[in-house]
């Protein structure tokens, strides 16, 4: 298996982009990233999209973009794993180039979610749920979080408004980032008074959704050429699931598969969380932020609410997460969010993270989740000195 | 790269399966794959699917799948790429398996298609074509189909009957294949007088879809253990895409995708296409049974038609396909066809095919395709001596 660094990086903004169908917008972060790079071709493409065929009427995305790009008869394929597609596009890629099988390839994440009906858009995502024991009782995906946020309120005794500080840490960093969906500060007050979505998630502990692609150029790390970027390389990459329905696991509040996915990252780059300097988290709803520092090894069970009251999440904390703005504040176009938050990562990396850069960011990691934790992908880039 | 060998099969019957939903259909194949192997767990799942979010109402099948066959927590995804799902799932376990990266694979086709209704599947079974330019001008799938079967006869003169012997001889293997979908022979009178779907092509140059699940375990050559099998390896897998939208092509008649990647796949093995004993072809319309002959190399261009009616495609003929009924018989659940497709070539390369056994088969090779043309996936399997 050959070292892989990542030479280029693309994005969209995330917005309502009614002008710009799925093959526009995929295009335009693919030869964003393409010319990142400076190269011209690739041997494979891996689209990280999760709703195309309910919302857009479109599969066989690989083919479609490959010959939009420039690259008709590149080897081509969609992955799909609900929220979690962006990620595990990019580990099917990795494994690709990584191998041997390839010498380079495009990720690209890719999700239009804005020209459909509200309704619609709801009941495409609650596919991420399981059809035949959450969606068919009536739960949408953002109730089955509100179910599991209750639950944790409950167990550990924290308030609503101790989810604070998550929300207001994304939506702070989202000002830097001009690809960002909602580039507003909020403040603890605005948090509060938020109209309820799903008792007790309320508007600003969920993120929106939108129309986005974000792409990536992967290479060996044997066939670098000088691009004028800084040489990242992915150090680990690590998969696991869980029960698709939250009923049938042993604990509710336990994200085993982001435990299983993080330990196996870990070990993979031979480090622990102290040495993260930054962890682009899957904070879809601001449960979920607190459930993955937690499963990652960042705080103890229970207990990750108190990183954010802190003060340790932010830019210049012992645990920045959400750098650019996260899924709450840069926007979750389902399928393509994986791709976004290593684009993200590279950027923290490069350095080029304006007013949220971290200080000396050397090692970043992004974990992406499918489903209510049902699969979880863990990436760790690592910057060359 | 490691060799890699298919150690275990699996299948369900194709049929309207309304009495089992997608897991049970999926799980069904996959613990007799696994069964079949004597294994009792694998490193990771790939799943073959194309059209599970809009007629299911589920996405996240990795995850969904690897619980309910006992194996919560191991790796897994969904693969896409329209009716060639089933043969990109197959390629992304062997890197993953090959590479290292695994040390043992299940990779499962699985699709239902018939709890919904017709209009609606037909729909869904559209969005393997161009939304924006093929889709939304009203062309189904089998609309596009007849176009270029039309164009093919005007362009090399053959008469529609001329294709009769490509559907005589796939209902005539299916009869001895407890699996397939339609296990009744035809005669040439049959297939003249079949109604007509999409002129030219009728009821009888088409193959049925269906609800079903196919299932293969992958482990690393110098894993072996006996299990009571002969020993195949996979020799070649190559993937190659086209323009989705057929107009987009410089020939209509001519799959370069399908020439691509077998012209890939006879390099990796070291052979011709006079070595290949059968060919498992993508014949969901007789006309394309005809395109990838010629596109592999078995006729030349336009004269794919001549090997039917020199009888050369039947099991003891010079390139023998669809020998256990092809789509064409066997049947057509989109995303599973292409692992039902390598279950075939095993069978045959294990000397359990019955009466439609090739004589003396060591060398087999697949063909899977997503669109008309647009993403084609071929493997090639060599049984050791």
């Amino acid at each position: 298996m050959r070292e892989v660094a990542i030479i280029g990086i693309g994005q969209t903004t995330i917005d309502e982009h009614w002008d710009k169908s799925l093959r526009v917008l995929a295009g335009d972060a693919a030869l964003a990233a393409l010319s990142d790079a400076q190269r011209e071709q690739v041997d494979g493409l891996f689209i990280g999209n999760m709703l195309s065929g309910p919302l857009n009427r479109q599969e066989n995305l690989g083919a479609m973009i490959a010959d939009w790009v420039g690259l008709r008869g590149a080897e081509a394929v969609k992955i799909e794993a609900a929220c979690g597609s962006g990620g595990a596009a990019l580990r099917a890629g990795l494994i690709a180039v990584s191998s041997g099988a390839m010498d380079s390839a495009l990720v690209v994440g890719v999700e239009k979610m804005t020209d459909t009906p509200p309704a619609q858009t709801t009941a495409a995502l609650a596919t991420a749920a399981d059809a035949d024991w959450e969606a068919a009782q009536g739960l949408t995906f953002v109730a089955i979080n509100a179910l599991v946020m209750r639950r944790y309120l409950h167990e550990y005794g924290w308030k609503h408004t101790d989810f604070a500080p998550f929300s207001i840490n994304a939506h702070a960093n989202a000002v830097y980032n001009p690809h960002a969906r909602l580039q507003d500060p909020i403040s603890e007050a605005d948090y509060n008074r938020a109209r309820m979505v799903a008792e007790p998630i309320n508007l600003l502990d969920a993120s929106p959704i939108g129309d986005g692609s974000a792409a990536l150029i992967l290479v060996p790390a044997e066939d670098l050429r000088p691009n004028g970027h800084p040489v990242i390389k992915i150090v680990a990459s690590a998969s696991a699931t869980d029960s698709i329905a939250v009923h049938d696991r042993h604990d509710p509040l336990w994200l085993s598969a982001a435990a299983e996915s993080a330990k196996k990252a870990y070990a993979q780059a031979g480090i622990g969380p102290a040495e993260i300097d930054f962890f682009e988290l899957h904070d879809a709803f601001s449960i979920m932020a607190a459930l993955s520092l937690e499963a990652s090894g960042f705080a103890e069970r229970g207990q990750g609410p108190r990183l954010g009251l802190e003060g340790q999440v932010r830019p210049e904390g012992r645990v920045p997460i959400a750098t650019r703005g996260g899924l709450k504040a840069r926007g979750h176009p389902v399928g393509a969010t994986g791709v976004y938050q290593i684009v993200e990562v590279v950027e923290q990396l490069r350095g080029v993270a304006g007013g949220s850069q971290v200080p000396g960011a050397k090692i970043g990691m992004a974990q992406n989740i499918g489903g209510s934790g049902a699969t979880v992908i863990t990436h760790i880039l690592k910057a060359e000195a």
